[in-house]
């Protein structure tokens, strides 16, 4: 949507913008309950679990006012997805919370909707309700449903000693397009693009979610995942700095190797880390790959404590997410 | 929590509050997953399907930056448990998006989540996981998982003429709560109190769903449900104002009958509205009745269209909210 075309648009009024919302998502829904009640009701695939996740995107910490807003919708579900994927979960159905500013066109709101709407259904799911708010910040809130085995979670408790650690795609493209958004000869609406091409691997988990014991996404980073493992599990987690499948571009835009770790491990990846038994290795490679993905081994777990990258001058300690949150600056220049 | 207090508080640091939520919310789990993992997962009971809802309570829109937290977390968390006793659904889980300034003192989230916490307990769910992410307002989301049995769901869509109108509790609360707002001589304090004394009518809607063809919260004001209800299921519905159970102190805060409309079917009652047919009418009293509440029969559903109030001087189209959340004007002056 161009600007122009937003500025045409009048700005939502709730009540017309949820009739849209109703008839633009009533294809594909289970019909227990119709668009606009109270609630949404869908019915459990027999002896499987309902796997809960939410998500918050920010005007200014995750996305910008120039930002795409289908592009917008479609991270906020993605978002979501890579949570219920790190469970092995199938996705069923989101619901989008959204605060926009009063005056804000409807048509920013509609594309939103749209781009999430075609992300769930990319993945199987479908946008079964959600909420519209005034409020002086867009912000998005993407709540989600999935279906898992009750036996297959992959907790992040259940790494243990002896399981190999395994990756999905690659590593450091959230990185790289952060610090594409501070470089001056990067085209800012690319780079506002690349920070929100989330690529939620849903496929990838339910497969993997087979063989592994435990398994997380690496929204905020492998580093930080590999922390978070080693602390949850018990357990210390070493990746092999030669083994890590790096994203194109990334050794090119950071010329040491200091720079090239700030990079890989900065956060908003969107891939899955997991601790996989040896026994199962083989075939979950295989069943990733029969899923048009990868799986590369970057390490293994063993007895102990911390998260270590084992680099060629030795072991040093997993760096941690680039991008805290609640730290002062968000985005690492170049 | 005093403001005092709240200012001697650390800032929030986003690992850390995660820490303090886990073991906050440790106690009542379903153990299927940890706290703290990518998602959360509660296992279905048979037979039964689940009822989704979100909702944002948004800084500025529906509570103050001085509104006690411990409040704000309840309310959030009232207002999606109001939607699922709309639907007759049994509460489970709920997750609570919360978005911060930086620099927020963690004690402030802590009281909210507490407060989300206790009110979730009270009916019978937990807090199961969330999100916590930095922006310059305050931003609540409440997403909840009901269970139901997929016959009893009492969708909007099923009023009959025929059947008879019914409500729980009192009518104008909402309204009486936001005038008081504007009321000089009404403590402030007071007034965002009762802004954000939502209770969910839980216990009532799981025995009401029963008997009932459509039910819906009030959370808009009965009249506007009552529209939605005569939109929704093709049919006239119809309300005897001297029927209407008003809110203790409206009659008094408000002389004209105009006025006291205004209060009445301002909105943000969540209350329930719901059509019944006339021979489950009395179980369902009786029922409500058992868990301590109140049904009131206010009106019917006849052939026809539109939303009506039968006053002492005849039928009038029925007011609707006057909290238009994206007009000019949120509050009612005095």
């Amino acid at each position: 949507m161009t600007r122009e075309r937003a500025h045409r648009s009048p700005p939502i009024q709730e009540r017309a913008f949820h009739r849209w919302l109703e008839s633009h998502l009533a294809a594909g829904r289970s019909g227990l309950l119709p668009l606009g009640d109270d609630a949404a009701a869908i019915r459990p695939p027999r002896g499987q679990v309902a796997v809960l996740t939410t998500d918050a995107l920010v005007e200014g910490t995750h996305f910008r006012a120039e930002s795409d807003p289908g592009q917008v919708g479609a991270a906020a579900v993605g978002v979501s997805l890579s949570d219920l994927a790190a469970k092995g979960a199938r996705p069923a159905a989101l619901l989008l919370a959204v605060v926009v500013p009063r005056g804000t066109p409807a048509s920013w709101a509609q594309a939103l909707i749209a781009g999430g709407s075609r992300c769930a259904r990319a993945y199987g799911a479908e946008i079964v309700g959600g909420d519209t708010k005034p409020g002086p910040v867009r912000t998005i809130v993407s709540s989600a449903v999935g279906w898992a085995a009750p036996g297959r979670l992959a907790p992040r408790t259940a790494a243990r000693p002896g399981d190999v650690l395994v990756t999905t795609g690659e590593v450091g493209r959230g990185g790289l397009a952060a610090a594409h958004l501070n470089d001056r000869h990067w085209p800012r609406a690319r780079s506002l693009r690349e920070l929100l091409d989330v690529r939620p691997r849903v496929r990838e988990g339910i497969r993997i979610a087979r063989w592994a014991h435990a398994m997380l996404d690496t929204s905020d980073g492998l580093g930080e995942s590999a922390w978070l493992l080693s602390a949850a599990s018990h357990v210390r987690v070493v990746v092999e700095e030669s083994q890590l499948p790096l994203a194109r571009g990334l050794a090119r835009a950071a010329r040491t190797p200091a720079r090239r770790r700030t990079l890989a491990f900065f956060g908003g990846d969107y891939e899955l880390l997991a601790a996989v038994p040896e026994p199962g290795l083989e075939r979950a490679q295989e069943a990733v790959a029969s899923a048009g993905g990868t799986l590369t081994v970057i390490g293994r777990v063993e007895r102990g404590r911390g998260a270590w990258l084992a680099t060629s001058r030795g072991r040093r300690p997993m760096p941690h997410s680039g991008w805290q949150p609640f730290g002062p600056e968000p985005v690492p220049a170049f």
